[in-house]
């Protein structure tokens, strides 16, 4: 930790931040400088907050110097994290493409769409059963109901299941039925639910909160991964900055960022960081030109009639034709799209 | 709601909008412009979402007219909602003040505080025992206990207590220990959490997300109204902005706007939305004088040793300056602040 | 200077580092930490780029300790700048308060409005001849012929003027007209129009950019107090946010942050930093609660016909009512609005 | 235009914003919905603010339905506007890829630069000589004399030059140089300069401000457009968020954006968009596969003593493996990247 002071702070000021220093068992080295002075703090001091001194008297401001994060820095991890998935993983070399409808919101359309996306290429199928919505007035899924469906489609189509956990008390049910649980933008600073689902051993998709910096969703996964749980894969959804042409503003630095900063997996999801099917397909080449591990992409039968985010879902012709286009990108980086599960016999 | 065509949209794209729109039960009143044509769908259309028609070929965008939130809209209640507390009250005349440390850390520490609040002139005492920290390596609060310590700290000093709720397991206990139940930033499109503070009849306080619009503040309020809790209070506790000044931006615009939105009492907490103690008493004062009905303030007694929130909290005497000073602001704008609880007899 | 090593930074890297310090006539101090390096650079660093080692083999970061302004800062004049215009002063006990139209658009307009806020007390008059308009196809403001109507209205009403300059060509006819060069958001770092108004000793207004850090501001101050003028006014105007319920975020912590690092004085423009004329006298009343030494503000005797930003402007009866109540607010922090002038003979 | 209701506007004041509409020559079509009557104005309303409506009682808002610009929108011109440079061409099939130092700082430096980056592949040279500096004391440029060191480069190599113009006084001397005149983010609404940079007829790199919405970058290249210059180049140079990891956030979704409102080529400044040489690679193949007609490089032969940008400064080795990788991903989307110019005969 450095501590700045002030340019007028006196021989004391520097004198009692150095005391302080020491009372927290840390060890002081004192620059002055041409304007001001700095005190470097040196020993274990993960546990002292900047607070303590930057409260005192002549001190201007305070830095720490080291990530706030361990577990899911590549420090502590060099390799990166690759999870296995049924035929396919993500973290890899291969680059996994999960695909399926906003929300589960009946048989037919489920079992229509997850045949669609598989025949396309996708390797994962995501639904959501309890799916958080900004009016208490909208649809808010089919909860368990929807949760058995999904199974069926996996038993059916061979997709591993990617579906939003929302609450501690759904993580029981939920891990009966699914491959992956996603974490939305929403519960990202949801600290009992990340603990609870850092419990488990169920893979997770968490995604970066509205506002959330890099910084700030790697200190989340750091919750899941600190409770042993190391199968997390993290997913830049968009966030929210003053343009309003597009829903969200897609960071596609964060992909390379996190890239250098982490070992686990990073995800794209263009659907929701551009809000609009027509710009879905540019941006998903983007993500996987920028190196992300894997997409997810919302696909819908009849996006008029989606119970939500019919706006920016594809349809599954269009969805098929970003699978190629996705897959000659990724070529173009020295990746591959995780091969299709082999056609089913009628 | 209004559909808005592409400048090239075909007769037939037209006639496809006025075909769904008279299938979702709802009439249409096709405008021919010079470039364009605009389709206005007339009928209750709270349960049809623009995507049914956003979707359409030759549809450019969709336009909601009406609000989306009911229950908290001036519309719906002309008068001010005002919540009654032991000897004042929110949100009619009277201006409140919630001080207190930002997490309860012992005996000590909180009914020291507590003393000093009271003597201050504040009318309810803050304190966190379940915290969001950004850190899983932080201090996580004093959970149950500290409950046990704002009852007693109430007992001795008569101060209504406010303290933050995180997760749906807590509700219980902690109705039973508090008069006003908080919802952080973090948690305020938590909507497991919501829904179930709003089956309560403990009055809340709910901070506006770091990134949330006033419209969705007010939809996450709705989902609490909806319940049949009535008792909301909004808090406006800066948001996230380019600007690294200061910790959060105070969005003191959110004041008025929210007064002429809604019927609900608007906090603000100016801890938060600065976080520098240097700043605080300035923007208090600007609080109020753009309306606000209370302020919630973080004071310590030791800052240096606070186990969060050092840097913003304030110490006891400048927290007295600091009451004088809104005290006279609150005047020059036609409001008082709430009287302050008679002198213990000690 | 302080370079933050990686915290695998190799010995040799280290010593690379101080090498390259010393090349630039700098001292080295090294700080071994637990995880990671830190080297401070000491001596005079003005004219040193941080990116001199921050792109040197093992440098994670490299952070400047002073502040890049040094003319604007408090700790090179510690008391106020105090400019004084006929009749009144901002930067001191007063508070000065600026208002007229967006646009002077015929004389009549103009006369009418200035006898308007004269009668109701502000101390100055304001009114754009040069406009920056979003649309090449928007009206841009009379020129050279608005400029002799607002040197008209002084001459009445006896008023000191405030207009925006935009190029270096206007600056020569300006300062033959007005008493306040307004330098508008869009030009905050238009650095040749600032260097030249450097060159002047008329008085300037500097509007924040609508997305500049307090710090930039000050640096754009900078280009002005380096060639020569002393006397410029920093003006807070609302900055852009994702939020779209007003028209800007009114940045109203940059109030007293500023109030803490200059020595200039600080105005607020409630017209544009929220964009509804329904909410500027709160937003007003704000300002001066949290230490803004003025204010300037869009009135229009017809703002529906105004030919800008009628939808912010101020018709001179709610003007009045504002000066009544900023009045009280004013003193309520032991402050005064400048006094009116004299009642004309008519 | 729209002219939306309050819920409980009265009959006559609908009947004054008609009134209001007729006299602007519009006509109206009156729609009375469940909660709200809304107003469309039809005709020429280009002239028409929204303002003079949005003032009148009972107005809740008004909207506009027409883009406000014409010249740059897809709907005046629908095919691509390619424009010619020697051997290749921008807008079209061919992807040019510009590159460069920031600054021009010496013979050698620029000559040197110039000759990497010709054989790594780049179609234009770029090379600042007016610097916008965010401080005073910052190297400025050399100015004229940096010019003719660019010509020299043209010369010797072939390259096409592309520099930054600043002020209006300086168009005549950059005319005869360059043959791309650029314009910077901060001067993106210098709307003096983009005036008369519209009267030549010099091809324009028209940079996006930093908080510029994609509509004002359409509507600052209407400027230059109405003036008769249409050879105008967009360009995405990353945008100011709340997150810090980057100097700047990519706002990759502005590229389809574009693409599908405009007819004008865009270009990608992955330099600045992340600020870190470490991700320019990764975010320029991004731009590549979201639909980029061209990119922007900042390319310098020793980074630790730029005098500008260092930072993001791409060594040209790295830059040559850059090249490489974009074709690639430019192959995989169906596009090429301009061919290099022949080998110089030495």
């Amino acid at each position: 930790m450095m501590i700045i002071m002030h340019p007028g702070a006196s021989k004391q000021e520097v004198q009692d931040v150095v005391s302080e220093i020491a009372e927290r068992g840390l060890n002081s080295h004192v620059i002055e400088g041409v304007e001001r002075t700095v005190i470097g703090a040196v020993g274990d001091s993960h546990t002292v907050s900047p607070d303590a001194f930057s409260v005192l008297p002549g001190v201007a401001s305070v830095m720490r110097i080291s990530q706030p994060y361990k577990l899911a820095s590549r420090q502590f991890k060099a390799d990166n994290t690759v999870i296995p998935f049924n035929g396919f993983s993500i973290g890899g070399e291969e680059i996994g493409i999960i695909a399926g409808p906003c929300s589960v919101e009946s048989r037919t359309q489920l079992l229509e769409v997850a045949h669609a996306v598989r025949e396309a290429g996708a390797n994962a199928l995501r639904g959501g059963v309890f799916k958080p919505r900004t009016s208490p007035y909208a649809f808010q899924g089919m909860g368990e109901e929807g949760l058995e469906l999904l199974a069926e489609a996996r038993e059916i189509t061979g997709l591993p299941i990617v579906a939003e956990v929302m609450a501690v008390s759904q993580i029981e049910v939920m891990t009966k039925y699914v491959d992956v649980l996603q974490v939305g933008a929403r519960n990202m600073q949801n600290y009992n639910l990340l603990r609870a689902i850092g419990e488990t051993r169920t893979s997770v998709l968490l995604k970066r909160g509205l506002s959330a910096t890099i910084e700030e969703l790697l200190m989340a996964s750091e919750y899941i991964l600190s409770g042993g749980n190391r199968n997390v894969m993290l997913c830049e959804r968009g966030i929210r900055t003053y343009e309003t042409a597009t829903r969200n503003t897609t960071d596609i630095n964060a992909i390379p960022v996190l890239k250098s900063l982490t070992h686990l997996p990073v995800i794209l999801d263009p659907s929701h960081s551009t809000g609009y099917y027509e710009f879905v397909t540019a941006i998903a080449k983007a993500g996987v030109a920028a190196g992300a591990d894997g997409l997810i992409i919302e696909v819908h039968n009849d996006p008029a009639h989606a119970l939500s985010d019919g706006r920016q879902s594809l349809k599954p012709e269009v969805f098929a034709k970003l699978v190629k286009q996705v897959k000659a990108v990724a070529e173009a980086v020295d990746r591959r799209v995780a091969p299709p599960l082999p056609a089913l016999v009628k």
